[in-house]
């Protein structure tokens, strides 16, 4: 495969999930570190040349520029176990990845972001406003996940795909954000031991 | 292909990027309406039966059913020239519809539901309260297409693709959403034309 660097910010769900679905499939990538904090994706050089949208993570394959983490986890795992061989199998699978991006991350890996890296003392008026509505949303997210888990071990079926790497992201530091409580979806935290358990498996902090 | 069946409140911009990409596959679907406002897609029977999660669009193949828009778009398009044949030019694709879902779709449809379905006065505070951070979203949404539309006919080159589809649904209404001047990016305009006079395109009235 072409050279590939990942421009990111480790503790990052978003950019943990492109290196989880690179080393499921033992594919080398170079890491460059930018403190979001800081505002370093958003100076100009990073507008111009990596991404104009000022947010990581963005893969980097030889001189092109791929942002939005799912996209890259599919650039990643084509043709591999990771996606399913059917036409149903892979739509069903991208369902779960657009949910995340809609339903999941918004609600649980803002929560966590505003208060486990931010900080509470930090937000405007507005963010602290927004934080109920946040967190009812990431609990009907994660009984949605849970209903589903009661009934497959992995988000779509009997095979795991990069629809559990795409949800395992977030969710498995869900409690960073203060207020989620994992003992109350049971068969989340059985799928999050699954997920953990698998050959090729690494941490967030790896 | 097997019997389709839309499950869909007609205006929703969802819908109609599925009902656009069977158009411009000359598939046929059957169509199932429900009055969001009503909350007929919060019944027991809905939500045990089509979409756990409560929402529309969801596409039903036989006796299975596929929710999250883009993804059915994707369901309908495989293997024809709405995706692009290139490994990185679909991910690419997917990344345009990822951020769809997470930078513009929030922004720019919620506005739009709120002000012009649900109506200003029937918001909530938390609602209100959230609309200064959707416009300014919208905006930055809007002027990220508008940089690339400049440079490309359509967001991922020279062929039209389902990034198109999914990014028109919205964009083309905006203005509905009160507050949004399509007028201040050209090149949306421009693009926005270039996909209503393709052969094939059908209009979210239709």
């Amino acid at each position: 495969m072409t050279n590939l660097t990942l421009h990111e910010y480790a503790p990052s769900g978003n950019c943990y999930k492109i290196r989880l679905t690179a080393a499921h499939l033992a594919v080398a990538l170079e890491r460059r570190q930018y403190d979001i904090l800081a505002g370093e994706t958003r100076t100009p050089e990073f507008l111009a040349r990596v991404n104009a949208n000022g947010r990581i993570p963005v893969l980097q394959i030889g001189d092109r520029f791929l942002p939005e983490s799912n996209a890259a986890c599919w650039y990643l795992a084509e043709g591999s176990a990771l996606i399913p061989q059917d036409r149903l199998g892979r739509a069903d699978m991208l369902r779960w990845m657009f949910w995340e991006q809609y339903n999941h991350e918004p609600n649980i890996a803002t929560t966590r972001f505003w208060l486990a890296f931010v900080g509470e003392a930090a937000l405007s008026d507005a963010q602290r406003a927004q934080l109920p509505a946040k967190r009812a949303g990431g609990e009907a997210a994660l009984a949605l996940m849970d209903q589903q888990l009661a009934r497959t071990p992995y988000l779509c079926g009997d095979a795991f795909t990069l629809a559990d790497i795409a949800l395992y992201a977030y969710t498995h530091v869900a409690e960073e954000g203060g207020g989620f409580v994992l003992a109350g979806y049971p068969a989340v935290q059985a799928w999050l031991a699954r997920v953990a358990a698998r050959p090729g498996h690494i941490a967030i902090t790896d």
